[in-house]
Protein backbone atom coordinates (compact mmCIF):
# COMPACT_ATOMS: atom_id res chain seq x y z
CA UNK A 1 0.00 0.00 0.00
CA UNK A 2 1.33 3.45 -0.99
CA UNK A 3 0.79 5.69 2.06
CA UNK A 4 2.00 9.49 0.92
CA UNK A 5 2.56 10.46 4.42
CA UNK A 6 5.55 8.59 4.55
CA UNK A 7 8.83 8.34 2.84
CA UNK A 8 11.38 5.93 3.10
CA UNK A 9 15.80 6.50 2.57
CA UNK A 10 18.39 5.03 3.89
CA UNK A 11 20.32 6.93 6.84
CA UNK A 12 23.42 6.09 9.25
CA UNK A 13 22.41 5.17 12.95
CA UNK A 14 24.75 5.88 15.49
CA UNK A 15 24.60 3.86 19.23
CA UNK A 16 27.72 4.62 21.02
CA UNK A 17 30.98 3.99 19.11
CA UNK A 18 28.76 1.68 16.33
CA UNK A 19 26.93 3.41 13.10
CA UNK A 20 25.16 1.14 10.38
CA UNK A 21 23.21 1.87 7.72
CA UNK A 22 19.90 0.91 8.11
CA UNK A 23 15.85 2.02 6.54
CA UNK A 24 14.11 4.57 7.80
CA UNK A 25 11.04 6.17 7.41
CA UNK A 26 10.24 10.25 7.12
CA UNK A 27 6.98 12.05 7.66
CA UNK A 28 6.62 13.47 3.89
CA UNK A 29 6.22 17.67 4.11
CA UNK A 30 5.25 19.00 0.96
CA UNK A 31 3.70 22.74 0.04
CA UNK A 32 0.41 23.16 -0.23
CA UNK A 33 -1.30 25.89 -2.90
CA UNK A 34 -4.73 26.81 -1.72
CA UNK A 35 -6.55 28.91 -3.80
CA UNK A 36 -10.19 30.39 -3.79
CA UNK A 37 -12.49 30.37 -6.86
CA UNK A 38 -15.65 32.94 -6.48
CA UNK A 39 -18.23 35.07 -7.53
CA UNK A 40 -21.02 35.14 -9.35
CA UNK A 41 -21.54 32.57 -12.24
CA UNK A 42 -19.98 33.49 -15.52
CA UNK A 43 -17.90 36.39 -13.13
CA UNK A 44 -15.71 33.38 -11.57
CA UNK A 45 -12.43 34.42 -10.35
CA UNK A 46 -9.37 32.51 -8.83
CA UNK A 47 -7.10 34.02 -6.18
CA UNK A 48 -3.75 32.04 -4.39
CA UNK A 49 -5.26 32.67 -0.72
CA UNK A 50 -2.62 30.32 1.14
CA UNK A 51 0.67 28.54 0.96
CA UNK A 52 1.27 25.85 3.86
CA UNK A 53 3.89 23.04 4.45
CA UNK A 54 1.75 19.75 5.24
CA UNK A 55 1.77 16.44 5.39
CA UNK A 56 -0.21 15.17 1.75
CA UNK A 57 -3.37 12.70 2.51
CA UNK A 58 -6.34 14.96 3.57
CA UNK A 59 -5.52 18.22 1.76
CA UNK A 60 -9.69 18.65 1.26
CA UNK A 61 -10.58 18.01 4.89
CA UNK A 62 -7.10 20.46 5.78
CA UNK A 63 -8.32 23.38 3.20
CA UNK A 64 -11.94 23.46 4.37
CA UNK A 65 -10.73 23.86 7.93
CA UNK A 66 -7.94 26.18 7.14
CA UNK A 67 -10.92 28.63 5.58
CA UNK A 68 -13.04 28.02 8.09
CA UNK A 69 -10.85 28.66 11.01
CA UNK A 70 -9.98 31.79 9.52
CA UNK A 71 -13.79 32.92 8.81
CA UNK A 72 -13.74 33.14 5.43
CA UNK A 73 -16.51 29.83 4.93
CA UNK A 74 -19.53 29.40 8.03
CA UNK A 75 -21.26 26.18 6.79
CA UNK A 76 -20.40 22.99 4.56
CA UNK A 77 -22.61 24.49 2.22
CA UNK A 78 -21.02 27.66 1.62
CA UNK A 79 -18.14 25.25 -0.70
CA UNK A 80 -19.56 24.30 -4.45
CA UNK A 81 -16.73 22.03 -4.73
CA UNK A 82 -12.94 21.51 -4.49
CA UNK A 83 -10.31 20.21 -7.06
CA UNK A 84 -7.31 19.02 -6.10
CA UNK A 85 -3.75 18.77 -8.44
CA UNK A 86 -0.50 17.76 -7.15
CA UNK A 87 -0.06 20.25 -4.25
CA UNK A 88 -2.59 22.33 -5.39
CA UNK A 89 -6.00 22.39 -4.29
CA UNK A 90 -8.97 25.37 -5.42
CA UNK A 91 -11.90 25.89 -3.74
CA UNK A 92 -15.01 26.94 -5.45
CA UNK A 93 -17.14 29.14 -3.11
CA UNK A 94 -20.67 28.92 -3.57
CA UNK A 95 -21.65 31.66 -6.01
CA UNK A 96 -24.56 33.14 -3.76
CA UNK A 97 -21.32 33.40 -1.04
CA UNK A 98 -20.59 37.36 0.06
CA UNK A 99 -17.16 37.24 -0.60
CA UNK A 100 -15.13 39.55 1.96
CA UNK A 101 -12.40 40.73 -0.22
CA UNK A 102 -10.66 42.39 2.46
CA UNK A 103 -10.53 39.71 4.04
CA UNK A 104 -8.97 37.97 1.77
CA UNK A 105 -6.75 40.38 1.24
CA UNK A 106 -5.83 40.19 4.83
CA UNK A 107 -5.11 36.57 3.84
CA UNK A 108 -3.41 36.75 0.91
CA UNK A 109 0.20 36.21 1.28
CA UNK A 110 3.39 33.97 0.22
CA UNK A 111 6.16 33.71 1.79
CA UNK A 112 9.93 32.22 1.10
CA UNK A 113 8.18 28.65 1.62
CA UNK A 114 6.51 29.07 -1.58
CA UNK A 115 5.95 26.71 -4.66
CA UNK A 116 4.31 24.21 -6.08
CA UNK A 117 6.28 21.12 -4.85
CA UNK A 118 9.27 20.53 -2.47
CA UNK A 119 12.00 21.26 -5.59
CA UNK A 120 10.57 24.86 -5.94
CA UNK A 121 10.58 25.25 -2.24
CA UNK A 122 14.43 24.71 -2.17
CA UNK A 123 15.01 26.62 -5.37
CA UNK A 124 14.02 29.39 -3.64
CA UNK A 125 16.27 29.51 -1.11
CA UNK A 126 18.77 28.93 -3.14
CA UNK A 127 18.57 32.08 -4.80
CA UNK A 128 18.83 33.65 -1.70
CA UNK A 129 21.24 31.81 -0.05
CA UNK A 130 24.93 32.25 -0.82
CA UNK A 131 26.58 29.12 1.06
CA UNK A 132 26.21 26.03 -0.49
CA UNK A 133 28.61 23.29 0.73
CA UNK A 134 30.69 21.39 -1.97
CA UNK A 135 32.86 19.05 -0.12
CA UNK A 136 31.72 16.05 1.91
CA UNK A 137 32.64 17.26 5.67
CA UNK A 138 35.77 14.72 5.92
CA UNK A 139 37.70 17.34 7.21
CA UNK A 140 34.82 17.88 9.92
CA UNK A 141 34.65 14.19 11.23
CA UNK A 142 33.33 15.02 14.82
CA UNK A 143 33.81 12.35 17.20
CA UNK A 144 30.56 11.05 17.70
CA UNK A 145 30.63 11.73 21.44
CA UNK A 146 30.77 15.17 21.32
CA UNK A 147 27.44 14.49 19.02
CA UNK A 148 26.05 12.74 22.46
CA UNK A 149 27.05 15.84 24.58
CA UNK A 150 25.15 18.55 22.97
CA UNK A 151 21.73 18.09 24.07
CA UNK A 152 22.71 18.21 27.92
CA UNK A 153 24.66 21.25 27.10
CA UNK A 154 21.63 23.09 25.50
CA UNK A 155 19.30 21.57 28.80
CA UNK A 156 21.27 23.31 31.50
CA UNK A 157 21.39 26.59 29.21
CA UNK A 158 17.88 26.88 29.04
CA UNK A 159 16.55 28.49 32.05
CA UNK A 160 13.05 29.58 30.75
CA UNK A 161 12.29 25.86 29.49
CA UNK A 162 13.16 24.41 33.00
CA UNK A 163 10.27 26.86 34.62
CA UNK A 164 7.33 26.55 32.14
CA UNK A 165 8.89 23.39 29.75
CA UNK A 166 6.80 25.53 26.87
CA UNK A 167 9.73 26.85 25.12
CA UNK A 168 11.74 25.60 22.02
CA UNK A 169 15.38 26.55 22.02
CA UNK A 170 18.23 26.69 19.28
CA UNK A 171 21.92 26.61 20.48
CA UNK A 172 25.00 26.76 18.38
CA UNK A 173 28.16 25.61 19.45
CA UNK A 174 31.41 24.86 17.71
CA UNK A 175 33.50 22.17 16.26
CA UNK A 176 34.52 20.70 19.44
CA UNK A 177 30.89 20.56 21.11
CA UNK A 178 31.08 23.91 23.26
CA UNK A 179 28.48 25.56 23.51
CA UNK A 180 28.31 29.41 22.08
CA UNK A 181 24.83 30.73 22.46
CA UNK A 182 20.81 29.73 23.09
CA UNK A 183 17.99 31.48 22.19
CA UNK A 184 14.60 30.32 23.75
CA UNK A 185 10.93 30.61 22.13
CA UNK A 186 7.42 29.66 22.17
CA UNK A 187 8.01 29.30 18.29
CA UNK A 188 10.99 27.16 16.71
CA UNK A 189 11.33 29.49 13.66
CA UNK A 190 11.41 32.35 16.36
CA UNK A 191 14.63 30.56 18.55
CA UNK A 192 16.44 30.25 15.61
CA UNK A 193 15.97 33.54 14.03
CA UNK A 194 16.86 35.09 17.21
CA UNK A 195 19.65 32.93 17.51
CA UNK A 196 20.82 34.25 13.50
CA UNK A 197 19.98 37.76 14.40
CA UNK A 198 22.33 37.72 17.07
CA UNK A 199 25.53 36.82 14.97
CA UNK A 200 23.91 38.47 11.80
CA UNK A 201 24.30 41.75 14.20
CA UNK A 202 27.68 41.00 14.84
CA UNK A 203 28.41 40.68 10.54
CA UNK A 204 29.51 36.59 12.25
CA UNK A 205 27.92 34.97 9.54
CA UNK A 206 28.15 32.55 7.49
CA UNK A 207 28.35 29.98 10.41
CA UNK A 208 29.77 27.01 8.90
CA UNK A 209 32.73 26.45 11.41
CA UNK A 210 29.40 25.35 13.66
CA UNK A 211 26.53 22.94 14.35
CA UNK A 212 23.08 24.19 15.03
CA UNK A 213 20.95 22.13 17.37
CA UNK A 214 16.89 22.17 17.66
CA UNK A 215 15.42 21.23 20.73
CA UNK A 216 12.25 19.60 18.12
CA UNK A 217 11.92 18.32 15.32
CA UNK A 218 13.71 19.74 12.06
CA UNK A 219 11.38 21.28 9.31
CA UNK A 220 11.56 22.48 6.20
CA UNK A 221 11.71 26.12 7.34
CA UNK A 222 14.42 25.43 10.57
CA UNK A 223 16.81 24.31 7.56
CA UNK A 224 15.91 26.76 5.24
CA UNK A 225 16.66 29.29 8.32
CA UNK A 226 20.13 27.20 8.72
CA UNK A 227 21.26 27.12 5.01
CA UNK A 228 20.93 31.04 4.76
CA UNK A 229 23.36 31.50 7.93
CA UNK A 230 25.46 28.94 6.47
CA UNK A 231 25.48 26.46 9.40
CA UNK A 232 27.53 23.04 8.39
CA UNK A 233 25.76 20.96 10.27
CA UNK A 234 22.23 20.29 11.90
CA UNK A 235 21.28 18.33 15.14
CA UNK A 236 17.78 17.86 16.28
CA UNK A 237 16.71 16.01 19.47
CA UNK A 238 13.46 14.58 17.47
CA UNK A 239 12.59 13.62 13.86
CA UNK A 240 13.62 15.50 10.65
CA UNK A 241 10.46 16.24 7.48
CA UNK A 242 11.29 14.49 4.02
CA UNK A 243 11.59 18.11 2.68
CA UNK A 244 14.16 19.08 5.81
CA UNK A 245 16.08 16.31 5.01
CA UNK A 246 16.28 17.01 0.52
CA UNK A 247 16.81 20.64 1.84
CA UNK A 248 19.99 19.96 4.14
CA UNK A 249 21.16 17.26 1.08
CA UNK A 250 20.44 20.28 -1.71
CA UNK A 251 23.18 22.75 0.58
CA UNK A 252 25.69 19.97 1.77
CA UNK A 253 24.22 20.06 5.26
CA UNK A 254 24.79 17.57 7.74
CA UNK A 255 21.36 16.93 9.44
CA UNK A 256 21.56 14.48 12.30
CA UNK A 257 17.91 13.69 14.13
CA UNK A 258 16.94 12.19 16.93
CA UNK A 259 19.34 13.10 18.90
CA UNK A 260 19.53 11.95 22.76
CA UNK A 261 19.95 9.00 25.07
CA UNK A 262 23.24 7.95 23.16
CA UNK A 263 21.73 7.76 19.90
CA UNK A 264 21.57 9.58 16.88
CA UNK A 265 20.70 9.43 13.11
CA UNK A 266 22.63 10.93 9.93
CA UNK A 267 20.10 11.88 7.06
CA UNK A 268 22.95 13.82 4.70
CA UNK A 269 26.60 14.13 4.91
CA UNK A 270 27.49 11.75 7.23
CA UNK A 271 30.76 11.97 6.35
CA UNK A 272 31.31 14.99 8.75
CA UNK A 273 31.16 12.32 11.94
CA UNK A 274 33.50 10.39 12.39
CA UNK A 275 32.67 6.65 12.06
CA UNK A 276 33.25 2.80 11.29
CA UNK A 277 30.47 1.07 9.75
CA UNK A 278 29.54 -2.11 11.52
CA UNK B 1 14.20 40.35 38.26
CA UNK B 2 11.17 40.62 36.61
CA UNK B 3 11.36 37.95 33.48
CA UNK B 4 9.09 39.37 30.32
CA UNK B 5 9.68 35.49 28.99
CA UNK B 6 7.82 33.70 31.88
CA UNK B 7 4.02 34.42 33.68
CA UNK B 8 3.21 32.92 37.36
CA UNK B 9 -0.61 32.13 37.31
CA UNK B 10 -2.19 29.58 39.90
CA UNK B 11 -3.50 26.44 38.30
CA UNK B 12 -5.14 23.44 39.37
CA UNK B 13 -2.82 20.53 39.30
CA UNK B 14 -4.44 16.61 39.41
CA UNK B 15 -2.29 13.88 40.42
CA UNK B 16 -4.34 10.54 40.39
CA UNK B 17 -8.04 11.43 42.13
CA UNK B 18 -6.42 14.74 44.04
CA UNK B 19 -6.50 17.99 42.58
CA UNK B 20 -4.53 21.20 44.69
CA UNK B 21 -4.63 24.61 43.62
CA UNK B 22 -0.32 25.72 42.65
CA UNK B 23 1.56 28.09 41.62
CA UNK B 24 2.59 27.29 38.18
CA UNK B 25 4.76 29.70 34.94
CA UNK B 26 3.82 30.13 31.81
CA UNK B 27 6.31 30.30 28.61
CA UNK B 28 4.87 34.06 27.54
CA UNK B 29 3.51 34.26 24.18
CA UNK B 30 2.78 38.09 22.52
CA UNK B 31 2.49 39.29 19.03
CA UNK B 32 5.10 41.24 17.24
CA UNK B 33 4.72 43.76 14.94
CA UNK B 34 8.23 43.99 12.72
CA UNK B 35 7.76 47.07 10.49
CA UNK B 36 10.10 48.62 7.81
CA UNK B 37 11.30 51.65 7.19
CA UNK B 38 13.21 52.48 3.71
CA UNK B 39 14.02 54.69 1.11
CA UNK B 40 16.45 57.53 0.79
CA UNK B 41 16.82 60.50 3.44
CA UNK B 42 14.02 62.67 3.19
CA UNK B 43 11.94 60.02 1.52
CA UNK B 44 11.43 57.37 3.95
CA UNK B 45 8.83 55.28 3.85
CA UNK B 46 7.26 53.01 6.96
CA UNK B 47 5.64 49.22 6.19
CA UNK B 48 3.96 46.70 7.97
CA UNK B 49 6.12 43.56 7.42
CA UNK B 50 4.54 40.54 9.89
CA UNK B 51 3.25 39.56 12.92
CA UNK B 52 5.12 36.56 14.48
CA UNK B 53 3.56 35.39 17.80
CA UNK B 54 6.74 35.45 19.80
CA UNK B 55 7.97 35.16 23.37
CA UNK B 56 9.37 38.69 24.14
CA UNK B 57 13.11 39.16 25.39
CA UNK B 58 15.74 39.77 22.14
CA UNK B 59 13.38 40.90 20.03
CA UNK B 60 15.91 43.27 17.98
CA UNK B 61 17.77 39.54 17.33
CA UNK B 62 14.42 38.69 16.44
CA UNK B 63 13.74 40.81 13.72
CA UNK B 64 17.30 41.02 12.34
CA UNK B 65 17.47 37.35 12.52
CA UNK B 66 13.83 37.46 10.17
CA UNK B 67 14.91 40.25 7.64
CA UNK B 68 17.56 38.28 7.09
CA UNK B 69 16.65 34.81 6.67
CA UNK B 70 13.94 36.06 4.64
CA UNK B 71 17.13 37.35 2.26
CA UNK B 72 15.84 41.44 2.64
CA UNK B 73 19.06 42.28 4.28
CA UNK B 74 22.44 40.91 4.05
CA UNK B 75 24.83 42.34 6.21
CA UNK B 76 24.49 44.18 9.40
CA UNK B 77 25.45 47.79 7.81
CA UNK B 78 22.08 46.99 6.19
CA UNK B 79 20.14 47.93 9.41
CA UNK B 80 20.35 51.80 10.68
CA UNK B 81 18.70 51.56 14.13
CA UNK B 82 15.82 49.89 15.53
CA UNK B 83 12.95 51.41 17.62
CA UNK B 84 10.73 49.11 19.99
CA UNK B 85 7.56 50.25 21.57
CA UNK B 86 5.25 47.51 23.40
CA UNK B 87 4.90 44.79 20.61
CA UNK B 88 5.81 46.80 17.95
CA UNK B 89 9.36 47.19 16.64
CA UNK B 90 10.55 49.42 13.30
CA UNK B 91 13.62 48.62 11.40
CA UNK B 92 15.14 51.15 9.95
CA UNK B 93 17.18 49.92 6.81
CA UNK B 94 20.29 51.81 5.61
CA UNK B 95 19.29 54.74 3.30
CA UNK B 96 21.46 53.21 0.82
CA UNK B 97 20.05 49.83 0.69
CA UNK B 98 18.43 48.86 -2.47
CA UNK B 99 15.28 47.53 -1.20
CA UNK B 100 13.29 44.73 -3.53
CA UNK B 101 9.73 45.96 -2.97
CA UNK B 102 8.61 43.46 -5.11
CA UNK B 103 10.33 40.98 -2.50
CA UNK B 104 8.45 43.25 0.64
CA UNK B 105 5.19 42.56 -1.31
CA UNK B 106 5.42 39.05 -1.15
CA UNK B 107 6.54 39.29 3.12
CA UNK B 108 3.94 42.20 3.72
CA UNK B 109 0.87 39.95 5.02
CA UNK B 110 -0.98 39.84 8.01
CA UNK B 111 -3.14 36.94 9.59
CA UNK B 112 -6.13 36.39 12.18
CA UNK B 113 -3.20 36.18 14.75
CA UNK B 114 -2.65 39.59 14.47
CA UNK B 115 -3.00 42.51 16.98
CA UNK B 116 -0.14 44.56 19.13
CA UNK B 117 -1.29 42.59 21.66
CA UNK B 118 -2.23 39.64 23.05
CA UNK B 119 -5.80 41.08 23.90
CA UNK B 120 -6.21 42.69 20.85
CA UNK B 121 -5.13 38.89 18.99
CA UNK B 122 -8.29 37.53 21.34
CA UNK B 123 -10.45 40.61 20.53
CA UNK B 124 -10.11 39.72 16.52
CA UNK B 125 -11.07 36.06 17.21
CA UNK B 126 -13.80 37.26 19.19
CA UNK B 127 -15.68 39.07 16.19
CA UNK B 128 -15.23 35.65 13.77
CA UNK B 129 -16.16 32.63 16.83
CA UNK B 130 -19.43 32.28 17.14
CA UNK B 131 -19.46 30.17 20.56
CA UNK B 132 -18.42 31.69 24.00
CA UNK B 133 -19.64 29.26 26.88
CA UNK B 134 -20.90 31.09 29.60
CA UNK B 135 -21.26 28.45 32.50
CA UNK B 136 -18.66 27.31 34.42
CA UNK B 137 -18.98 23.67 33.56
CA UNK B 138 -20.15 21.57 36.51
CA UNK B 139 -22.74 19.79 34.03
CA UNK B 140 -19.52 18.50 32.58
CA UNK B 141 -17.71 16.89 35.52
CA UNK B 142 -15.16 14.60 33.34
CA UNK B 143 -14.21 11.99 35.56
CA UNK B 144 -10.29 12.33 35.76
CA UNK B 145 -9.80 8.88 34.80
CA UNK B 146 -11.24 10.02 31.58
CA UNK B 147 -8.60 12.58 31.25
CA UNK B 148 -5.75 10.25 32.10
CA UNK B 149 -7.03 7.41 29.22
CA UNK B 150 -7.05 10.37 26.28
CA UNK B 151 -3.12 10.33 25.17
CA UNK B 152 -3.09 6.56 25.36
CA UNK B 153 -6.16 6.09 22.76
CA UNK B 154 -4.10 8.81 20.70
CA UNK B 155 -0.83 6.88 20.20
CA UNK B 156 -3.01 3.82 19.09
CA UNK B 157 -4.65 5.72 16.40
CA UNK B 158 -1.69 7.59 15.46
CA UNK B 159 0.00 5.30 13.04
CA UNK B 160 2.59 7.41 10.78
CA UNK B 161 3.87 8.80 14.15
CA UNK B 162 4.59 5.76 15.03
CA UNK B 163 6.40 4.78 12.28
CA UNK B 164 8.56 8.25 11.70
CA UNK B 165 8.09 9.91 15.39
CA UNK B 166 7.42 13.20 13.47
CA UNK B 167 3.96 14.35 13.21
CA UNK B 168 1.70 16.47 15.38
CA UNK B 169 -1.69 15.24 16.11
CA UNK B 170 -4.97 16.45 17.02
CA UNK B 171 -8.00 13.90 18.17
CA UNK B 172 -11.50 14.14 19.10
CA UNK B 173 -13.11 12.35 22.39
CA UNK B 174 -16.38 12.66 22.93
CA UNK B 175 -17.38 13.33 26.72
CA UNK B 176 -16.85 9.53 28.01
CA UNK B 177 -13.56 9.71 26.53
CA UNK B 178 -14.09 8.14 23.08
CA UNK B 179 -11.69 8.81 20.32
CA UNK B 180 -13.64 10.10 17.36
CA UNK B 181 -11.39 10.91 15.20
CA UNK B 182 -7.78 11.54 14.87
CA UNK B 183 -5.75 13.97 12.28
CA UNK B 184 -1.68 13.89 11.80
CA UNK B 185 0.70 16.51 9.86
CA UNK B 186 3.99 18.32 10.05
CA UNK B 187 2.59 21.30 11.67
CA UNK B 188 0.61 21.04 14.35
CA UNK B 189 -2.13 23.65 13.00
CA UNK B 190 -2.49 21.50 9.82
CA UNK B 191 -3.31 18.76 11.94
CA UNK B 192 -5.83 20.82 13.63
CA UNK B 193 -7.38 22.25 10.61
CA UNK B 194 -7.58 18.61 8.85
CA UNK B 195 -9.99 17.59 12.00
CA UNK B 196 -12.11 20.62 12.03
CA UNK B 197 -12.60 20.56 8.42
CA UNK B 198 -13.65 16.95 8.26
CA UNK B 199 -16.38 18.08 10.85
CA UNK B 200 -16.83 21.36 9.19
CA UNK B 201 -18.11 19.00 5.67
CA UNK B 202 -20.60 17.40 7.70
CA UNK B 203 -22.23 20.52 9.04
CA UNK B 204 -20.88 18.76 12.09
CA UNK B 205 -19.69 21.85 14.14
CA UNK B 206 -19.85 23.30 16.94
CA UNK B 207 -18.51 20.76 19.15
CA UNK B 208 -19.37 21.99 22.20
CA UNK B 209 -19.88 18.64 23.26
CA UNK B 210 -16.34 17.28 22.95
CA UNK B 211 -12.71 17.10 24.20
CA UNK B 212 -9.60 18.24 22.08
CA UNK B 213 -6.59 16.60 22.35
CA UNK B 214 -2.58 18.13 20.95
CA UNK B 215 -0.01 16.09 20.73
CA UNK B 216 2.22 19.01 22.12
CA UNK B 217 2.22 22.29 23.05
CA UNK B 218 -1.19 24.69 23.32
CA UNK B 219 -0.37 27.94 21.20
CA UNK B 220 -2.66 30.97 20.77
CA UNK B 221 -3.17 29.70 17.14
CA UNK B 222 -4.37 26.11 18.23
CA UNK B 223 -6.56 27.96 20.61
CA UNK B 224 -8.19 30.22 18.16
CA UNK B 225 -8.83 27.39 15.84
CA UNK B 226 -10.44 25.36 19.00
CA UNK B 227 -12.47 28.80 19.80
CA UNK B 228 -13.99 28.87 16.11
CA UNK B 229 -15.05 25.29 16.24
CA UNK B 230 -16.79 25.71 19.38
CA UNK B 231 -14.75 23.11 21.20
CA UNK B 232 -15.37 23.27 25.13
CA UNK B 233 -12.35 21.09 26.78
CA UNK B 234 -8.78 21.13 25.02
CA UNK B 235 -6.36 18.84 26.14
CA UNK B 236 -2.56 19.41 25.38
CA UNK B 237 0.44 16.77 26.31
CA UNK B 238 2.61 19.69 26.77
CA UNK B 239 2.69 23.04 28.24
CA UNK B 240 -0.12 26.00 26.96
CA UNK B 241 1.57 29.45 26.15
CA UNK B 242 0.43 32.37 28.36
CA UNK B 243 -2.28 33.51 25.57
CA UNK B 244 -3.25 30.02 25.15
CA UNK B 245 -4.32 30.54 28.41
CA UNK B 246 -5.80 33.81 28.31
CA UNK B 247 -7.87 33.17 24.99
CA UNK B 248 -8.98 29.86 26.68
CA UNK B 249 -10.41 32.12 29.58
CA UNK B 250 -12.03 34.44 27.16
CA UNK B 251 -13.83 31.53 25.02
CA UNK B 252 -14.59 30.07 28.11
CA UNK B 253 -13.04 26.84 27.54
CA UNK B 254 -11.84 24.46 29.65
CA UNK B 255 -7.14 24.33 28.92
CA UNK B 256 -5.64 20.96 30.47
CA UNK B 257 -1.90 20.82 29.88
CA UNK B 258 1.24 18.51 30.77
CA UNK B 259 -1.95 15.35 30.43
CA UNK B 260 0.58 12.61 30.52
CA UNK B 261 1.76 9.65 33.04
CA UNK B 262 -1.16 10.12 35.76
CA UNK B 263 -1.13 13.86 36.16
CA UNK B 264 -2.32 16.89 34.57
CA UNK B 265 -2.49 20.65 34.96
CA UNK B 266 -5.68 22.76 34.23
CA UNK B 267 -5.22 26.24 33.18
CA UNK B 268 -8.84 27.68 32.92
CA UNK B 269 -12.28 26.55 34.08
CA UNK B 270 -11.38 23.98 36.09
CA UNK B 271 -15.39 22.87 36.96
CA UNK B 272 -15.46 20.67 33.70
CA UNK B 273 -13.52 18.22 35.33
CA UNK B 274 -14.58 16.94 38.21
CA UNK B 275 -12.21 17.34 41.63
CA UNK B 276 -11.95 18.05 45.63
CA UNK B 277 -9.75 20.32 46.17
CA UNK B 278 -7.06 18.40 48.55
Amino acid sequence: MVNQSIKEINILRFKGRDASTVSDLLAVEEPLDIRLEYGPAGHRTVKNLSVTMRTPGTDEDLAAGFLFTEGIVQRASDIEGMRGFANTITVALSPDLAVDLQKLERHFYTSSSCGVCGKTSIDAVKTAAHCIFSGKGEDWAINPEVMYSLPDALRHAQDTFEATGGLHASALFDRAGRLLAAREDVGRHNALDKLIGHYFRQNALPLDQHILLLSGRASFELLQKAAMAGIRVVCAVGAPSSLAVETAEAFGIALIGFLREGRFNVYSNPECIAHQLV
